[in-house]
């Protein structure tokens, strides 16, 4: 939808259990193991070629590095080019050298989401579908949703009954059907990926679609672009299931190899501790277990089962000398209101749950204060639902007006 | 807050009345005639230089036509670079020939008012205040409030009683002191405006502060960039007390002097019909008329006095041709759900008023639906306060969840 159009550099899909490649095409596992595919790309021309391939502004810049083919198809709502913001108040205050916030509350629809529905929408087009459909607890639904509407396609949302009420009005708006569903959302997400097989729909799911997972790939572009092809030495990204973590990962592992970068950053995973399996199977050094969950105010972390995603964010972790973490609820609310009130930054319990694991993680002296650091905060704070300030009105006249600013402002009589 | 840093072309304040100039400062009104006052730059220059004059990204890309000096008082919090979407779906709606959004709810705090307060806030600091102040119906308090905690400033909002409950959080969260207030907005404002006079904080207010106004005079040049230096040939503009209207003609104009751009657009005035004092005095060809309003749905648009601004207003209306118009409460709700669904854009009542009143005026032929049309879509959806969809749950086993989607899809079974 620019009159820039750089072409795919996508060569094939392969199994990040076998190695095992496969041809480019609407795949959900691998064939010979059953492992989850990844993209892979001509590097060679990529890395002849350096960051001068890129080409137009937002997230179809880099579509070089995305898998589909035929411009026509890369829908767009504006996502991407998310502020990447200095943040030295909120330095001070954590005790770091360096931090910097990636806030994806910018996006068309408030949340990072924006960067895999793109993408996810862009290929059921690729492949010829007419529907998409997700289980969400809010923020993939309303994203999903927004971009089938604005590619023609239908769209069916499997909403969380729990999801505050800006995220179900906005898939109300903008979703062909919406459902909102009883009970646990993992038990949901099992019987809905089984229905995938059917293909009555386009998979716009976490678990397993390379394509839609590729989207999120972006942020970790963007950073780089953003620091003149330089890198912040920690990246602290959310995890529910682990697709922007892995994504973030994917996305600087392969800026490296095709040395756009000199190093990758170290990453850390942030959970919720109400839905922590990854950071619990972490810190035990043991397999993933998934949990029976409840209710978090981290919406968007409320995974308990993160399968064989949580996995592979497992391996990175071990095999890339990670951490991970998690939060409670309380520190997460309060990390809501530092952001807030220390950067201007408004973002929602989901989004700010990175920056509360990295606060306990300084506190444990597991992430070093002399790092730079860069958290992704992945939410508007526009969709929380909380009990509103108290509404108790004052009648003004111009005196008591006058009392009133200067006694709030502190200014004597 | 980037490494590069234009300088800024400012040169005087001018009386948009009497047409005296006075020097760049902290003034709110010609000393001469108290008509309002209007930012100076050096044109011969500006002109001389053309586009490429402007460097970096974001809102201060267009630091050489804002006026804050100093790099270091240009406060972010990434603004601007908002999305302008071509609408194939919703113009073959409407029936028009091509039309395009600038969806600002991108922006950090979700609107358009992040582009004045910025300019705001960054003048703050430039005059050496400390505390920053604001009469709101929630989308500049909020925003008002986020650049000043962002700048290290204190900030006094007073919020309107029936604010969205996604703005009253967004306020509470990010004010130094929030203060409801019950009653009618307009009488606050005047009384507040009086209060300005005492210097005990720096006026952030629509009325009078041609510092804060500036900052919205880029939506003109973002549009006039995205689209290589050319423009629609109509813009469609909300209007309260005029603020984004007056400062995208000021812009358009500007560069039409400049040579940037061949020709201004025509402007058109969208306001709700419920608070329709600018759009009446236009179409009965009077002068202004302050009216006793009451609650519309598009709570940013809820000023029954738009005093000086929207005789400002009504004289750009009648200088250049352009059109006023009104759209009902149920009128700005259907274009809400229209936007949504024919392209996935999810804005809020204020946001879409302009998109209805557009509607009304292609009805009465007021508008040429052969034109290249932009709306101004001003607001993101996500503080929209309505009631949910219904939370009817379905108890979901396989089987039965295949039913649902076949159904859903309108798949045969």
């Amino acid at each position: 939808m620019t009159s820039e159009t750089p072409e795919s550099f996508a060569t094939e899909l392969r199994c990040i259990d076998c190695g095992m490649a496969a041809p480019l095409g609407y795949r959900l596992q691998c064939s010979f193991c059953g492992g989850l595919l990844e993209l892979a790309y001509d590097e060679t021309a990529l890395a002849r070629r350096g960051p001068g391939v890129l080409a137009g502004t937002g997230l179809w810049r880099y579509a070089p590095v995305l898998p589909i083919a035929d411009p026509a198809h890369r829908v767009t709502l504006g996502e991407g080019r998310t502020p990447l913001l200095e943040c030295p108040a909120l330095a001070r205050h954590l005790g770091v050298r360096r931090l910097r916030v990636k806030f994806e509350g910018p996006n068309p629809t408030g949340t990072v989401k924006d960067r895999s529905s793109t993408t996810a929408v862009a290929a059921a087009l690729q492949f010829g579908f007419t529907a998409t459909s997700v289980v969400s607890s809010g923020n993939a639904g309303s994203s999903i949703a927004a971009y089938s509407a604005r590619a023609g396609l239908r769209s069916l949302i499997f909403a969380y009954e729990k999801a505050s009420a800006p995220k179900l009005l906005h898939m109300a708006a903008t979703a062909t059907d919406l459902v909102i569903y009883q009970g646990v959302y993992d038990d949901l997400i099992t019987l809905w990926d089984r229905l995938v097989e059917d293909r009555l729909f386009f998979d716009c799911g976490a678990s397993r679609n390379a394509y839609k997972h590729e989207g999120k790939k972006t942020i970790a572009y963007e950073i780089a672009e953003q620091m003149g092809w330089r890198v912040p030495d920690v990246v602290v990204a959310p995890v529910a299931v682990g697709e922007t973590f892995i994504a973030a990962h994917r996305g600087f592992s392969e800026m490296e190899r095709l040395g756009w970068i000199a190093r990758r950053p170290l990453m850390v995973a942030a959970q919720a501790t109400r839905a922590n399996a990854v950071a619990s199977a972490w810190r035990e050094n043991r397999p993933l277990q998934p949990l029976r969950i409840g209710y978090t105010v981290a919406e968007g972390l409320a995974a308990g089962n993160p399968g064989r995603k949580g996995e592979w964010v497992l391996r990175i972790l071990r095999e890339t000398s990670g951490v991970a973490g998690d939060a409670e609820d309380e520190e997460i609310l309060r990390a809501q209101a530092l952001l807030a009130r220390a950067e201007g930054i408004w973002a929602g319990p989901t989004g700010v749950a990175a920056l509360a694991v990295l606060q306990r993680l300084l506190a444990e002296k597991a992430v070093d204060p002399d790092a730079s650091i860069c958290v992704i905060v992945s939410e508007t704070g526009l969709k929380t639902e909380a009990p509103p300030p108290s509404r108790q009105g004052i009648a003004f006249d111009e005196e008591s007006l006058r009392r009133l600013v200067r006694e709030r402002l502190g200014i004597g009589g």
